[in-house]
Formats: structure tokens, C-alpha cells, sequence
């Protein structure tokens, strides 16, 4: 059986035909060319689907998934509210189950990553797992017994949304002292820009010379030594050690999982990470068994796959 | 069907024959006398659910739940640490199952409490819960779908051990800002008697000269429109808020219970609670639903009760 998966972004629309083994078989996207309405986009996702089938190979196609930014009602197929697309209680689901004649599932498109990141990516074969995007926020997901964790709300989960310093540093929801304050790419590339004001002599001026700051600025200074540089990357690397140690403690999962840009510093973030979080962990003294930390390895098509894999249940 | 719950503490065993509706038949209790063998605390289990056995009327009792102190593995019935009992690697499961000739389940306390209120409780029919144990530490569970999240390594949940300040203040698991070292009722009597000391004309003084400074005191006081006194409810009010938005952040769960004594207070203690709470929701401006705050309902037979309906499972 095939299953098509749908990565709706606020730029892109992305598209996979995928086997009951999470393996992509066939990929197509499209601009999303917003402003338009939802009834628009949701009938470009319909001939994108229908585009994807003609290479099924006569395979039955059972079900499309779709990865939406915003909360959704799966049960009901609304999208309650999109701020990238600007949608409120669309009903998306019924809308591209008529013009497809499949069975449609919902997820918020961080959600559908971290489907596809535990069942078929850096987790697989997990009990249970974290995913967590350090990208210009802190997104993330909770995949336990092979399903998704998402709330009597359905907006579950915000790990970003966990205050690790109260009265801290200002998050973009608000509040104060939020994880996505300390440990989202804008937040380090923030305390890059800062540490770089703060000394004119640091390598990173040079570093940054050519394509700007970026969350590798200060990674790339540390490497080299540079002390600026290297009281950054220990601040921002304890200041995700906390909120991962914080669900480790909620959740003892089997797997953490890192994506999004910081990410890809791999085992230079990774290495440091680990050693904080141990002794973070509550009962690691006596601890038989240990979460295990690392990155995730679907890029950009965990949203396609998971989406898919949501269709799959 | 009938069910055997059996609380395990550090000073008494309480035991409970609890029907398929999470109804008390009969209950005993005797004294844990620790310092003792693992093996003879579990023989006196063993007598105790015998006794009630005989409460039965011939009905058949399906099985026994243990809530026991420390980390256990429910899948192999071993107790893998318990610091309160002075246990290691104790496999109270088969002991217990050969001893009594019936199936043996084990949580940990503070799960099997939580389960008790989740499932005939305070979240009685609510799809997910989370408890929370306001008592010398900050204890608790999470309940979804009608199952205990126990995660990889059967140490979920351990909510008191989120840092909300970090470099704050020491908590008892070594590290700093834990929500345990600011909405354990420990805290609160810290704060209070700071606050005492800090304020010779508080009315605080007056409220502890009998009985001593309580978790009371403080809520007592400013009832009585104490300043300091309001001042320690207050800021307690707020660290437990950053404490339960981080836990509904994460799960967006139907319910938050609260138990253990500093509960006591309840819309004392709610009202504010869950004013400061609100605004703490990501998305909140936009939830089509909310995550109801209550106080626990089962008081001590909680434990018990929740371990009958672990056998049930």
C-alpha cells in the first residue's frame, strides 16, 4: 500500500508518494504563492497528489497526510488556525478528500517532522521520542508508542514554550525566559551579534565577514578558539541542555532527537550536549537505561514521510 | 471482577479490594517497620491481601497493583530502586505473584496515585491528566489515553525536576531552580519563615505561635490581609503558574490536578492560579479549548485506588 504525504509550508508545497516502509518513491512541489485562498492551495495539493499517483505503478494509494503549520482538529480535518497561511476553521480534510477521493489526516507540520523522525528516521524503532527544531524557533514534537502526542487541544507539543529562566529573555509569544528564547537559531545568532559588539577583537568578526552572522558564527569561533566565541556556544549549549533535560524528566524517552540549521553541527553539539544533560537527568545515579541524544536524519522530507506515515496508522 | 490495591509507604501498607468501578470494598493497613527485609514487608502484603480476600464474597479478585516508592519496571515486576524502602533490584513482582497466586502490577507511588484520580478522580472520563503532588517534594504523573506514561526507562514522570529558574534555588536532586524548590510545600514553608523573619509585625507570627508556620500560614495570612504574607502567596502562586503552563505547553492536557497538602487551600489557591496560568498558554488567544485546573479528590485513598485499576488495565 502507498500513501501520499503533503509538507504545506508558507513558501512550498511538497509532496511524496511513499511505501508502507517510510521509502519515497516519487517527490513533486510547488510554489504556495500566498496570499491565495485555502480552497486554491488545498487544489494545487490536489493535483500534485493526483500527479504522484500515475507513479504508483497501479498500487493502490490508501490515504494522504498533510503536515500544516498552525493547530489543526484531525478528528474533524479543520484547521483551526494558521498564522504563515493565514487560515482560521477551514475544513481542509473533507475540502481535499472530495477532490481527491482519499482519506485525509491532519498534523501541524511539526508534528508530521517528528512522525517521520521517529518512525522512519533518527528514531526508528524508538518507544518513544523527543524531536526538537532549533531553527528560527523552537518547534517540536512527542511521538510515544508510535503516536503523537497532541493534546486534548491538539496543540500539543510546544516544548519551546517551556520557561527554563523566569523573567528572562523576551520570547516571541510574550512570555519570558521561553527555551525558544535561548536555544532557537535567532536566539544564538542574537547572542552571537552581541558577543561580537562586546569584543572587537574576536575571530568571528572575521568569520562573519563574508555571508553575515549565522548560527555557525560562533561554532566556527570556538572551533578556532576564540574565547568570545566559545562563551557562547557554552551558554546556548547549557541553555538547551536545560530544556532537554527538562523533558527528559517529563518523559525519560528513548530518543531526543535535534533538527533545524544548529543541528547540523552534529557531534561539536552533540558531544558537549550530552555531557550537561547526564547529570541533569533526575535518578541518573541509579538510571539502568539512558535516553539517547542525537540528530535527526530525514532533512526537509521528515515532513513529507511523516505526513505520509500519519496516513499509514 | 474484583482488584487488590496496595499502597506501599516508607511507614505503612495500605491495601484496598476495589471493584471494576473503582469502588472501595474493604480496606487494611499496617505499619511498613522499616527497617526490614524486602521479603517480609511483601509477606505482610501477601497477609493483608488474603484478609481482604475474604471481603469478596466468593467474587473473584483479578489481580494485585502495587504503587511503590523508587523506580520500578513494571514488565519484569522489579523494584530497581527504592531510597525510602532501602530496596535495590528487588524482584517484589514474582515474589509477591507466588506468594498470593495472583498477577502482579507495579507503578511507581506517585503514578499509581495519579492514575487513581485520573481514571476516578478528579479526571474521572477527561482523556489525558496530568497530577501534581504539592507535598514535600513536587511529585506526580501523567495519564493519557487512560494509560501511565512511564517512558524508556519507567522513571516518568518527574515534573518537579523542570528547571523554571535556572541558577535559582537548590532543589533536593542537587540541582538549581527545579519547580520542587519553589511549589514543593517545603518551599512554601521556606518562604514563609523567611518572609517571618524579614517582617516582625507580620500577622504571620500570631498564626504559627500554635502548631508552628505550616503550608497554612501564609494562605492564612493573607486571608487576613497580611503584606508579607500575601507577598508569599503570591510569588508560590507564580512559580507553581510557570510550572503548570510548562507542563500544559507540553501536553495540553484535559486536566491538572492538584494534591497533597498545600491543595488543601483549593479556589484559594486556584482562583489566582488559574488567572496567571491563562495568559502563560501559548495560543491561548486562539484555543478553542482549555485545559480545566482542579484539586485532586481521592485524598489518601488516591494510591490505593489507583493500584487496584493498574491491575485492571
Amino acid at each position: 500500500m502507498y500513501y501520499l504525504g503533503v509538507d504545506l509550508g508558507g513558501t512550498n508545497i511538497k509532496v511524496a508518494l511513499v511505501d508502507e516502509n517510510a521509502q519515497i518513491l516519487a517527490e513533486d512541489s510547488r510554489p504556495t504563492n500566498l496570499p491565495r485562498t485555502a480552497q486554491a492551495v488545498c487544489d494545487d495539493i490536489a493535483a500534485l497528489c493526483r500527479g504522484l499517483q500515475e507513479h504508483s505503478g497501479g498500487k493502490a494509494v490508501a490515504g494522504i497526510g498533510v503536515g500544516c503549520p498552525g493547530t489543526v482538529d484531525d478528528a474533524t480535518g479543520q484547521v483551526l488556525y494558521s498564522n504563515n497561511l493565514g487560515w482560521q476553521n477551514f475544513a481542509m480534510g473533507p475540502y481535499l478528500a472530495e477532490k481527491t477521493g482519499l482519506p485525509v489526516r491532519l498534523a501541524n507540520d511539526a508534528n508530521a517532522a517528528a512522525l517521520g523522525e521517529a518512525l522512519a528516521g533518527c528514531a526508528k524503532n524508538a518507544e518513544s521520542a523527543v524531536i526538537l527544531t532549533l531553527g528560527t524557533g523552537v518547534g517540536g514534537g512527542v511521538v510515544l508508542g508510535g503516536k503523537l502526542l497532541t493534546g486534548y487541544t491538539g496543540a500539543a507539543a510546544e516544548p519551546g514554550h517551556m520557561v527554563i529562566r523566569d523573567g528572562g529573555a523576551l520570547c516571541t509569544c510574550g512570555r519570558q525566559g521561553c527555551l525558544e528564547a535561548y536555544a532557537s537559531a535567532t536566539a544564538l545568532i542574537r547572542a552571537t551579534r552581541a558577543a561580537m559588539a562586546a569584543h572587537p577583537e574576536s575571530a568571528m568578526h572575521a568569520l562573519a565577514a563574508t555571508g553575515g552572522v549565522t548560527g555557525r558564527t560562533a561554532f566556527d569561533g570556538a572551533a578556532a578558539g576564540d574565547a568570545a566565541a566559545t562563551a557562547v556556544v557554552t551558554a546556548y549549549t547549557h541553555d538547551l541542555a536545560l530544556g532537554v533535560a527538562n523533558l527528559i524528566n517529563i518523559f525519560f524517552p528513548q530518543v531526543v532527537g535535534l533538527s533545524g540549521g544548529v543541528a547540523n553541527q552534529g557531534e561539536n553539539l552533540l558531544v558537549p550536549l550530552r555531557k550537561e544533560v547526564a547529570s541533569m537527568v533526575f535518578g541518573h545515579e541509579f538510571a539502568t537505561k539512558q535516553t539517547e541524544i542525537v540528530c535527526c536524519t530525514l532533512g526537509y522530507r521528515a515532513g513529507v514521510i511523516g505526513a505520509a506515515l500519519l496516513a499509514r496508522a
